[in-house]
C-alpha cells in the first residue's frame, strides 16, 4: 500500500460558493505533514496554481529541510521533508505515475452531503488497503470543488461525531480521515 | 454520558522540558472548539494563569461570539460559545463539580511512552460511555507537566499511526482521541 496526501487551494469554494485560490496557512503544512509522517504517507502535495504562493510554502519547508529549523527539531525536518510544492492536481498526479508506474486511485473529501455517491470507511479502508497507490484530497476554505470531486474515483463520507454539526478545520478533519484509514486501532 | 476538555498551558514543559506557561495560539481554540462540537464536549476550557493571556483568548472568544464573527460565521460562534478562560485545572475542575455534582474522572493525555501506567482507547471507551463527567486534558507545548499527570485518574496511550513517528500537534492529536473515544464509527 501507498498512499499520497493532496491539500488542494485551487479550485476551492468561499464561503458564498465562489471558486477561489486559498492562501496557505503555515500550520496547515505543519500538521498535515506530521500526520503524512506519523500514518506513513509517501509525499504531501500541496496544491497552489501561485507563484508567490508556492514561494511561500517552499521557503516554509527549506527553513525546516535545511535551514535553522532542521537543527532546532529534527522530528519536524523529518514530517517537512514529506511535502512538495505543485502547481496543480494534475502535476501531482503525472509525479505519482512516474514513481509508481500507474496513476493513482483517487479519494476526494467533502464535508457536504449533497455531493452525490459516497464510499463508507468501512469500504474506503479496503480500497487504501489494496495494492494500488492511492491519493486522498483535502480542501482548504469551504472545501474542493465540484468539478475536482467529480473527477475522483471516490467521494468519502463526511466525517460526523454524535451531532449533524461537522464544521471542522481541514487539519483536523485529515487527522481523523488518516487515524480512520490507516490506524491499526480498533473499536470495540 | 458528560465530557469536558481541558487545553493545558500551564504547568507544561519546552524543548529542553523546563516548566513554562505556554502562549495561547488562535487556531488551537479554533480547532479544539470545533472539534468539541463535533463531539459533544460540554465546555472547552482554555487554562492559562496570566491575565494578558487569558485576555487575548477572551478577545477571540468575544469576536465570534457577539462581535462581528457572530453574524459572520454562526457555525464557527455555536463551536466558540463553548470556550471558558480559566486560570488553572483546579478552578475548571470545580466549575465541573458545580454543574455535574462530582468531581470528574481527570483523564490526562500525553505523546511519551514512558510516564508510567496507561489505559488503551478501548478501556478508555468504557470509561467514557459510563454515567460520571469525565474531562479529558491536552497539553501544548512539549506536554502536560508530569505533576499534573500525576494527578490524573488515567493516562490514555499516546497515538501511534503505522510507525514510531508521534509529534502530533495538540489539534491533530485531540481530533484524532476524541474520535477514537466519541466517534459511532466502527473499524473493521
Amino acid at each position: 500500500m501507498s498512499f499520497y496526501i493532496g491539500l488542494v487551494h485551487y479550485p476551492v469554494y468561499d464561503k458564498r460558493g465562489e471558486i477561489i485560490v486559498a492562501a496557505i496557512t503555515n500550520l496547515d503544512l505543519h500538521d498535515l505533514a506530521r500526520l503524512a509522517k506519523t500514518y506513513g504517507a509517501r509525499r504531501l502535495y500541496v496544491i497552489n496554481p501561485l507563484r508567490e504562493q508556492q514561494d511561500l510554502a517552499k521557503n516554509i519547508c527549506r527553513h525546516w529541510v535545511s535551514g535553522y529549523g532542521a537543527h532546532y527539531n529534527k522530528d519536524r525536518k523529518e514530517a517537512m521533508s514529506l511535502i512538495s510544492v505543485v502547481p496543480t492536481l494534475e502535476s501531482s498526479m503525472a509525479e505519482i505515475k512516474d514513481s509508481e508506474g500507474e496513476i493513482p486511485t483517487l479519494i476526494a473529501t467533502d464535508a457536504g452531503r449533497d455531493k452525490g455517491q459516497k464510499v463508507n470507511y468501512d469500504s474506503a479502508r479496503e480500497i487504501v488497503a489494496s495494492n494500488k497507490a492511492v491519493m486522498i484530497l483535502f480542501g482548504t476554505a469551504w472545501g474542493i470543488a465540484n468539478e475536482v470531486i467529480r473527477k475522483a474515483d471516490y467521494l468519502l463520507e463526511p466525517i460526523f461525531g454524535v451531532s449533524s454539526y461537522n464544521h471542522l478545520s481541514v487539519r483536523t478533519a485529515a487527522a481523523i480521515t488518516l487515524d480512520r484509514l490507516f490506524s491499526e486501532f480498533i473499536r470495540p
